[in-house]
């Protein structure tokens, strides 16, 4: 993790500390209290884990969004419609992360009920970092399976222009310990990477990208431009550019997720979300209770032991473990939890901003050698 | 598609033909005629879809396993466990194309009674195509998602022998038309692909597979040979060798295809498969009824808008229409319906050996000008 944005200065902010604040950032922008904690800890997590562009960088327009009432943050979550394990959440425009931890709870509750329960949210908003909700679920004794829907950025296998969100699909499977979750964008890469990596001086690879031209571009400055104006430029499902390296199917992963947060919940989906009435994004959760399918102590060590053989197997490169999801975001939250949390210069302006704006108490994010 | 082996022969066999050459070798060898007359439907579904090596190239294993009785062609599969919309089926170490058929009705079934069903099923065997059962079920207005595991080809990020099968994921959706199905193995290519790009001369790329030295090899026989003997030569997942092109992300996948196959359907995984008791294979069907979503007519109108603004983007190239998942089966299938199955030399060499063996009438497919 890169502590420095080339500015030669570098800062750390506690776990307690930042979640306060950004507490008090939404409560003064309007959102409601018990949603702001909630909203704070998915939030921090992400910066906990390593996944900083899903962690306190996205605040300042969460509270922008509330303060110029794009987002509802007096909006409560409403089960709109159920049908035995199945149910529709109307988020009411307000925070995502309340909302989809609703929908959350309602699957492991109804996958209790019914061994598997399916919950769409629809008018909803940014959820923050996927597995958040998943691994909560697999603490639960559930298998969970997540996505959400966003803003178009991606192109579709054989498309040059982004009709896909970076979606995340996550999964989660209780453990012994922390449990077997994977979350990851259905892009290659986010737009976040490119703009890092161009701070850095480093280059993008080809097959992230597609250019209007429908060959693949490693021009950041332009891809970044493009992405942000929606002007031909898209990022590319993972396999990249073309069925060489599996993009078809890339692609297919990514269009699932767009059908179940997009016509299935009943939500907006690439183009269409973001409008004069909210985001309205989507969500979709699936819950089966390990219980259901047979003695849940049994699937555990089942799981446990096959993700030991996994760890066995015989590495590609001598020196680097074979790691199975999660396990280096868990390890990257030990640490943080336990030296701080690295806080980039443009984050800390923008935090500093934001207490600006609400009149809270600054930050206090403490300065390092970069 | 090549309709010759290089060997300047081709051959051309009509659907119905085909069909009854395969239930009366599956009967031969000892499935019962009903289970025979379903295997035959999904087999021949694979060859007029185009997917050759989920067709009728499989059946000799098939006849092979029902003669030496690795595969019981009269198990029934059974329902041993059942909690609301969540069902386990013991398939007996039958042949997997009525067992699979079972649990998706079973499926969609339970899912029109809860909104949403989980079905698993363990001791199973090779299924043929995935998308013949996912395409059933959204002919009965639900979405279906479904997955198998197999025999290990495939490397996990950072490891560098095989420990995941090429397993297939597929989902599909009610439309007006075809339902709208992704079918799609978790690696970039089969070992299928590998024979016959040897075959013609062409060469695999980069990233496909990986060496027991870590590195991508490139070496069709040696992958291949490495491969059949497991050898310590990989098929790579989506994505590639590494994480440049979102491997790791692509592996993510082929792991819940395992999991859910393996532990969480009680049935055994990767080199654990094919033991002396039978390849105890597993399989997991999810299905969601749409009617529990919403209006049904609603949602697939929804769908269909989606499917026709994302034909509608613009074309990386001009001259190739963007496709959605499925699309290329459909149109291949009427084709081959119309003018006949394309067989390749092998092929039609295998049947042969078959009608020698178990004393039915041989296929007589048509030889063709190559």
């Amino acid at each position: 993790m890169d502590r420095s944005d080339g500015t030669g200065r570098a800062f750390v902010a506690g776990r307690k500390n930042l979640t306060e604040f950004v507490v008090e950032a939404l409560v003064s922008a309007g959102a409601d209290a018990a949603d702001a904690a909630l909203t704070a800890d998915v939030l921090v997590a992400a910066d906990l884990a390593g996944v900083d562009s899903h962690g306190v960088a996205r605040l300042r327009r969460y509270v922008e969004g509330l303060r110029n009432r794009t987002i509802n943050g007096r909006a409560r979550p409403r089960v709109v419609r159920e049908t035995g394990g199945v149910s529709v959440v109307d988020a009411g425009n307000g925070l995502g992360q309340p909302a989809l931890c609703f929908a959350v709870d309602l699957a492991v509750e109804r996958a209790k009920e019914h061994g598997v329960a399916a919950v769409a949210v629809r008018r909803s908003n940014h959820i923050g970092i996927a597995g958040w909700y998943t691994e909560r679920a697999a603490r639960s004794g559930t298998l969970a399976l997540l996505t959400t829907n966003a803003t178009p950025q991606v192109a579709p296998a054989g498309a040059a222009e982004p009709m896909f969100g970076t979606d995340p699909v996550s999964y989660a499977l209780p453990t012994a310990g922390e449990p077997l979750c994977y979350d990851a964008a259905t892009s290659i890469v986010p737009r976040g990477k490119l703009e890092r990596l161009h701070r850095e001086g480093k280059p993008m690879l080809a097959g992230w990208a597609v250019g209007p031209d429908g060959a693949t571009s490693t021009d950041i400055p332009r891809v970044v431009a493009g992405l942000k104006a929606r002007e031909g430029y898209a990022l590319l499902p993972v396999g990249g550019l073309g069925e060489e390296r599996g993009g078809h199917k890339g692609s297919g992963i990514g269009l699932l997720a767009e059908l179940l947060c997009g016509p299935l919940a009943g939500a907006s989906w690439s183009r269409h979300t973001y409008g004069p009435q909210g985001a309205d994004l989507g969500q979709f959760v699936l819950c089966v209770d390990l219980a259901a399918l047979g003695d849940a102590g049994s699937i555990t060590r089942d799981v446990e032991a096959m993700a030991e053989e996994i760890r066995g197997a015989q590495r590609a490169d001598e020196e680097v473990p074979v790691r199975l999801p999660g396990e280096r975001r868990h390890r990257c939250a030990e640490e943080r939890s336990e030296h701080g949390i690295p806080l980039l210069p443009p984050v800390v302006r923008d935090l500093g901003r934001i207490a600006e704006l609400t009149g809270i108490k600054p930050l206090g994010a403490r300065e390092v050698p970069a």
